[in-house]
């Protein structure tokens, strides 16, 4: 699998509204109404990282979010984040 | 606290759409794109019945979830059940 | 895949505690210390439901949970249904 | 309400296994078998939060949920802390 250098992962982060490279990965931080949203953002985008068996580090502070998306093996940006991403977008 | 009867929640059912009195209580159907969605719908629906300490009928199949709001004391009908519904309203 | 009668599921029920056989399908009523471990159980029995994309009857009320399983196609009490039973049962 | 220090908050930290002070908060990394169990424990203490009004600063990797607790006004560590925190044990 293709691992993105910040140069090689600009094209694909075009499609992708706010999200950024950063450390071998990529970040977006989400803002809701309120924490009652932020939590059911969470479920979703849990669903979704179970489903591919690819799990984001996420953080969260009552209505704010934050997604970072980066592979293990091998290590560093690769599909499955893009992937990811674009279905986390999905769920808003 | 009021019980309502289906007559008198006429009026109260006009400003919470697709609500149906039943069974001494009001129905509604909700219909997601798919389960993640009515997962996530789900969830934000038990933190504020949780919150309120009012919790409903909830049942639920893939993307389709039901909710009938009723009161146990006083049975029936009350202010309660359209405070939640109003509120279940704005976290679809 | 093999669909179960009443009298075929027998077996597979002796490993399931507390499932009953019900209406072409297997049925089992959870009840939680409170509403709060209900909605817990309820959002990892949905990541088990999606992963396998078969997605149970789900009835709640407060503190109490009803999980029927029944397969669409073919119709009625299959493997899968036993699968997720299995499942489900690892995360009470 | 009262703000503690690292060092008046030891007795307190006495009754809450594995929670320590940091950064003028309280602060326990928690570890599930599984994302699913980890989703299903955030989810509680979303509840818990919510109904609470006071949330948590909570970081997620996989099985892996670190909570930290603080208190914005007064600024520092309080006894809103401490209560969350005890009920947070309740649904590990």
């Amino acid at each position: 699998m293709t691992t993105y250098s910040e140069k090689t992962a600009q094209p694909l982060l075009e499609n992708l509204k706010d999200w950024d490279f950063k450390a071998d990965g990529i970040e977006k931080k989400f803002q809701f109404k309120n924490f009652t949203e932020a939590l059911g953002f969470m479920v979703k985008v849990g669903v979704l990282a179970e489903k591919m068996n690819h799990h984001p580090e996420l953080f969260n502070v009552y209505n704010k979010v934050t997604i970072r998306l980066t592979t293990h093996d091998p290590k560093g940006l690769t599909d499955k984040d893009f992937k990811l991403a674009s279905q986390i977008e999905e769920v808003i």
